[in-house]
């Protein structure tokens, strides 16, 4: 489908609620192993969406409206979630995303964009002239990318476990890992 | 991790809600759209997991109980969420998912399995020889793999919007399918 900015808020508004659910209380069997050396636990991926909702989404879609394509957006610090999960639990890093995505909403529908706002164009750092639209709509693909890359970790814990199974169970045999 | 029946049912109890908390209310082009031909929406795959309530987990946990390798279990229907899903809403399946796991696991409590029942032997009518603590793991990891694909073919919704961010989202590029 085309991008449609209602659906992209519906999406967007939901994903902390969703992992509130999912991640709270789970045992840390769960929440806090990853899938082998240098790959992310679901702590780890709620510690990357907050760093997400501070320095990514909000900020270049305001880049965006200010400069347009003259300024290339900051690139993403991919390890920069190190700083927001230090010291933390899981509990205050869900609470935590689940207040910056709610302001950084807020913050959206205050621009009350209009269809011709979504044409205009910005500068990736690496990919190049961007819209509006597609940054919006990364935006809420980004959470489905970690959604799933979350329920991959944990099935991963299983994956001994499961005996004979593991031959029926996709998401044991994917390969669609996130490089951003 | 070895399986461990708290942590499976920790997870198994958490599924019905994150999956209410994501999906319910949500616009129909995010849970009513698949993949293409012949695959699955989100809808869909919450009629897959009802029919999986009914006829596959607690089931085959008796089955193996009551008559260990001695006979096979009833193979699984995958096209069996068929008739689970016609004529119903997506919150009415959601309803029906979240009332059918309370139940298979206050069915699965009052077994109070020890973990020498856990190493009980069933068969599978593809497999061959499993144990009960494989069926159980399996399970927890079938809710994971299909959180995985939710995520997926909903992400598969916004290919186009993403325009070249699509090279970094790993959920466009799983191939994970699940084949049960």
């Amino acid at each position: 489908m085309q991008h449609n900015l209602q659906n992209t808020i519906s999406l967007l508004t939901r994903t902390p609620a969703t992992l509130n659910t999912l991640l709270r209380d789970l045992p840390e069997a769960w929440t806090f192993r990853n899938e082998g050396q240098n790959t992310w636990s679901a702590f780890d991926v709620v510690g990357h969406l907050i760093h997400g909702e501070r320095t990514d989404w909000m900020p270049r879609v305001k880049v965006v409206l200010q400069f347009g394509e003259t300024r290339a957006f900051e690139p993403f610090d991919r390890q920069g979630h190190a700083r927001e999960i230090h010291g933390k639990s899981l509990a205050q890093l869900l609470d935590e995303f689940a207040r910056l995505r709610s302001e950084n909403l807020a913050e959206l529908r205050a621009l009350h964009l209009r269809p011709e706002d979504l044409e205009r164009r910005g500068r990736h750092p690496s990919l190049g002239v961007v819209s509006l639209s597609e940054l919006l709509a990364t935006w809420a693909a980004h959470d489905l990318t970690h959604l799933h890359q979350i329920s991959r970790v944990m099935a991963h814990q299983y994956r001994e476990a499961v005996g004979p199974w593991s031959a029926y169970l996709g998401v044991l045999h994917c390969t669609g890992h996130s490089s951003s």
